[in-house]
């Protein structure tokens, strides 16, 4: 019988991390599972078939997980895009909010040219915060982001509206609500 | 003309990062490269022609990188093995020595089963003390490592003789001797 699990029955709930009264989606169940990994590959590259991307940019930490596994798959090169105090070159950087305070991510100035086409994948999509210091980042150096691919999306922490308020295509493969 | 550039011609060095005294080697910039980046997944691949492994495993964070293209290559799922606090379900952990202290990685337990075959990967070998930790959560949970490929090995400070006295096979794309 063919296996018809789909992406998100490959997702993990973990009730109260990193802190109480959170729910954790843990993508490393998906990860770890040859299919999945793979169909997760597939599926967030699946409305850009037949674009033409220069890079695939990752979000730190698991970001960069499912964005060297794209940028392998497109023939691309891959940019790291770090919290602060992490790339060791010359870098721009932008801040974003926090639930408490803020935090700053940062991309190597000379990582992107102008009017390179960006694909910015992350695994998670919640405020949105750090995919729009991402975005931010990208067009400061004149490169274009042309698409934003998510494996989750959490609808009611508002994140795709932000991006899409922003003029960005956003893809996500499966929602959790109630986050 | 072809391009006779190689991996370690992509790498860049970053003097005094992340303190004075460091000679840095940034991967971003092979990363970066398209050609660069699938020449890299390759070889760290190269001499494990015809090995078939269930998992390949990567070190945070820049092992994730490699690591989720070289497990896309092999179609075979990707287990992360990252620092203390930062997986969410119940793990295993392993402390190592640093300069100053110590550090703990951990891995999650349901992650490998008794008997996979795993290959290991990180973009730099230096002590050996990420990876020996690395290598010693694997075989916690009675999977086995059958190969650990870097891109980079700084050979003066004998991470790869450490693994090869545990009985590793250990490969490498370059060396940068000094370090």
């Amino acid at each position: 019988m063919p296996n018809s699990k789909q992406v998100k029955d490959y997702i993990r709930t973990i009730p109260n991390f990193p802190h109480e009264g959170i729910m954790f989606r843990d993508v490393t169940t998906l990860f770890l599972d040859a299919r999945g990994f793979r169909m997760a590959v597939d599926q967030l590259l699946h409305p850009y078939a037949g674009q033409r991307f220069d890079k695939v940019a990752g979000l730190e930490a698991r970001g960069f997980i499912m964005g060297g596994a794209i940028a392998h798959q497109l023939s691309t090169g891959f940019v790291p895009i770090r919290k602060k105090g992490k790339l060791p070159g010359k870098t721009i950087e932008q801040s974003y909010q926090l639930e408490y305070g803020e935090a700053t991510m940062e991309l190597h100035e000379d990582s992107l040219q102008p009017g390179e086409k960006v694909l910015l994948v992350d695994d998670l999509l919640a405020t949105g915060g750090t995919a729009e210091a991402g975005i931010k980042l990208i067009e400061k150096l004149g490169a274009e982001v042309i698409g934003c691919s998510f494996i989750i999306d959490l609808p009611d922490l508002g994140g795709r509206a932000k991006l899409e308020a922003m003029g960005q295509s956003v893809h996500v493969l499966c929602e959790f609500e109630g986050d």
